[in-house]
């Protein structure tokens, strides 16, 4: 399969990369780096890349960032900030992309944990990662042309948890590979409309 | 208690509002009718009715649009439309009302069904929706002096059933008064971080 990671260059598109990447050619979407630069937040960015890229079989998005901080004194801004990054990024990627999946294709977007097991500071993130899940369960019923959408809800990596020590108190960290393995069985196998958790 | 409502004029709205009338206070909000007018997206607007309202012991929103339409097809600005509007609405609704609520207060949020029992042309009022549910359970655990935070998620409502015909095919519609019994369990009971469904 030709597949296009977004977000290729990050640890949780890494962990993708490397599983995908030992049976399929891959191509990287960055915002600064990989095979293709893209903002995911700009439409035009979007379609540009999708220009350059012309057709795959399966399109991973790995990106996304949201706000941190205490629900108390959160803003409207601060919130805001995880809906335009984290989740209308992937949506872009899914809605502006739909002509360049081929038949039977499909969509892996990135959720993550918080919404099933949430930490103090993390509302935002909750609300992020539980639109992702409910959006391609949603979307998966009336997909065209067989193409299937899920999302992969990853725990906290391994190779994050020091950068988020003292934040995920009791959080078991997951393999890169654990991790990995969760997108082949989005990209390579036949669920539709499912969040696949790891961890 | 004093409650507000937001949305109190709406189909759902009416229901919390019989429900939660037979024994308390309550105050209606609405775009342009109501014991006090707020457009909900405005966050200049959510502070005066604020200001105006003073302190209550349990604000209730019942309002929102979503976009629905199929997903082959949807824009990203018809999908950021629902997160305008029945997600910020809501979030500004809790964020800036945060100490106009007394100590041991609550908020109730209000999703849908769309996001467990999905239908098509529904997948931006699925996102809306987990996004309410998972932005609940996030946000349950780190509130401030006691206050709770839950959302009720109705099913097709009888009163609306016949305006969305054909869109929901197999689904039983809810009473009014099960719906309305939702938002006591949320505003009178003890719940906190939880999604209450009816239907």
């Amino acid at each position: 399969m030709r597949i296009l990671i977004v977000g290729g260059s990050g640890t949780v598109g890494k962990a993708a990369a490397a599983e995908l990447g030992r049976r399929h050619d891959i191509i990287r979407a960055g915002r600064s780096s990989g095979d293709l630069t893209v903002d995911v937040m700009s439409e035009a960015s979007v379609k540009a890349m999708y220009a350059k890229l012309g057709k795959v079989d399966a399109v991973v998005t790995t990106v996304g960032h949201v706000h941190f901080g205490p629900v108390a004194t959160m803003t409207p801004e601060q919130f805001r900030k995880g809906l335009d990054d984290k989740l209308m990024g992937q949506v872009n990627i899914v809605l502006l992309g739909m002509d360049h999946v081929n038949d039977n294709g499909s969509f892996t977007l990135t959720s993550g944990i918080l919404d099933r097991d949430p930490v103090r500071q993390g509302a935002n993130a909750a609300a992020v990662n539980g639109a992702i899940g409910a959006f391609v369960r949603g979307a998966a019923i009336e997909m065209p042309r067989g193409i299937r959408i899920n999302a992969v809800s990853p725990g906290l990596l391994e190779d994050s948890a020091a950068k988020y020590d003292g934040f995920f108190p009791g959080h078991e960290p997951v393999s890169n590979a654990r991790v990995g393995l969760a997108y082949a069985k989005s990209v390579d196998g036949a669920l539709t409309g499912q969040v696949i958790c790891v961890g």
